[in-house]
């Protein structure tokens, strides 16, 4: 732990250790010793997430490393947000080929901007030689009793995500060359793909509001499914809605060149990588929500209401119900 | 985070998921949510370790998979005791090339057999594709202030070991064909190796009594010189004191058959992957070092004496000073 080196020798990875190595300043004690202290303020609970990212499975071997270490931090902060937790500390495990101080120069850059736009301090982790994989555990805070749970939700309730759907996917296909974008319009999907921003604010700001939350991580409906399945309740989804939320699509119809709508719904359905929150809350909140929304300067859509009834239904803008399958997928296998 | 699918379509991942979704009893919320929660006891610090095993570098392809999953925790419970620090919750994140389910029933077995034996609940991780890794991050508590860390030696202070010293390395040294030993001297010096016992009952009973402490994970000398360099202070070692700490030596000069010397002294003076805990105290809390040990069970050492003056001097048994080097290497370099 710290950054100490394993198996002694390793003179190359004690140097990796000082682009991670800062002073603490909330914790007891930071990188440095056996372990780090942090001390929990009286009537909070810690929320607590682990996400490891593996190279040519989670992303691209050469993705620009100061992209890459903003999203390693960014996906474990996007769990935080779901639960309506303050980001306060988080450890970094980091197996390296090579020592590559180019590399790490940007990648710890990246990594510690997202850090201090949220105030969550870098306390410990370990770095070794290996396969690259990067591994981060967050920490943050919850007051007792009021974090965001998947198993709050009621028939009844509104239905609603957060930001824009899909994006990334679609800079994903373009990637792998299985589909084409004009330059303008893939930089920004890219950026979604490769820094995506997580909603840390707008999910404290629904403490208290909604009545349940996930981060969109693996796509809308897949995730949707495990919020349903932890709640016992189905939804109802308005596709116009959620096909709305493609950012590129927007900029593509302004061009006269809109895409498809199976390709907009197959992205904003089953695209994965949004890292935006997916949440409920009665219709009595609605106000509420919208006040979040506008504190924490993120964007809200109502798409679809929970249901009594099990499973999903989709809906498009007739009405009509859809019964194409919209599944996710691996996206680097 | 918490064994969700990762990209969607991982259903052989979702599966690996169940070996280690268990229900808690301490932590607020286990696995199954975005994060997971604990609730700290008033007046305590969270101590945090985080510590990643890749195969090739930190244990060899095909290791027995009960022992590394014990191996995995136990190397954090380790840093925890160095703190003085009651384990109470981890998280797995793991990185497997592919779903061999005897391989995670033995890895799971190992792993859950020790986290049971010291009640550290696994409350979440994360399971993905990719080379071979283990990273655990591992919570403790400890009451505010009483943290062991390794910067309180003072000149005066005794320095002890627990339990042994080398008989990793040396079979390290064995498995890689470096060396020969019997069967029967190599079967619980392997044992050493892959299994190895944190001491965390001793760390817990050093609170108040110890001044300084660490795990020595990378060789004896090694992890001395960051206590002495975090501590500014120096130390003199006794070797006939460290010599005698080889459980192995002890078994061979029963077959009548001793190791050498240098052997000795290389492996227990810079062997690595001891996990032992490496402590000191004043001279007045003697009676409370051995009440301790007694208290958890665990031989300890007088090895040497803390001294004003920076560097390490090592004795022999006539008491003339040694100026042999003993560095630490990379074991699976």
């Amino acid at each position: 732990m710290h950054y100490k080196r394993h198996n002694g020798g390793m003179g190359e990875f004690d140097l990796i250790a000082r682009y991670f190595t800062r002073p603490v300043r909330r914790a007891v004690l930071g990188v440095g010793d056996d372990c780090a202290l942090l001390q929990p303020r009286a009537g909070i609970q810690l929320a607590i997430s682990s996400d490891m990212l593996v190279e040519g499975r989670h992303f691209f071997a050469g993705t620009d490393a100061y992209r890459l270490g903003h999203k390693a931090l960014a996906v474990n902060l996007s769990d935080l947000a779901a639960c309506g937790a303050q980001p306060v500390a988080f450890t970094l495990a980091l197996a390296l080929p090579r020592v590559d101080e180019p590399w790490l120069q940007a990648f710890s850059s990246g990594l510690l901007a997202l850090a201090d736009a949220h105030g969550c301090e870098l306390i410990g982790g370990d770095t070794t030689q290996g396969p690259l994989n990067i591994c981060i555990t967050v920490f943050g805070e919850v007051p007792a009793g009021q974090a965001l749970l998947r198993s709050g939700a009621r028939a009844g309730d509104d239905l609603y995500v957060s930001g824009h759907l899909g994006d990334a996917r679609l800079a994903l296909e373009c990637l792998l060359g299985h589909f084409a974008l004009p330059p303008a319009l893939l930089a920004p999907a890219q950026q979604r793909l490769e820094a995506p921003t997580p909603r840390v604010a707008l999910g404290q700001a629904l403490r208290s509001i909604a009545s349940a939350a996930l981060d969109v991580s693996d796509g809308l409906l897949g995730d949707l499914s495990h919020l349903l399945r932890a709640s016992g309740v189905g939804a109802c989804v308005d596709t116009s809605c959620t096909s709305a939320l493609l950012a590129t699509q927007v900029a593509a119809g302004q061009t006269g060149q809109p895409l498809e709508t199976e390709r907009v719904r197959q992205c904003t359905l089953a695209g994965g990588d949004d890292y935006e929150l997916l949440f409920t809350a009665a219709p009595g909140q609605r106000h509420a929500v919208l006040a979040a929304a506008q504190a924490s300067a993120t964007a809200v859509t109502r798409i679809g209401t929970i249901e009594a009834s099990p499973g999903l239904r989709l809906m498009d803008s007739q009405g009509q119900t859809i019964t194409a399958r919209y599944a996710s997928f691996d996206h680097f296998a």
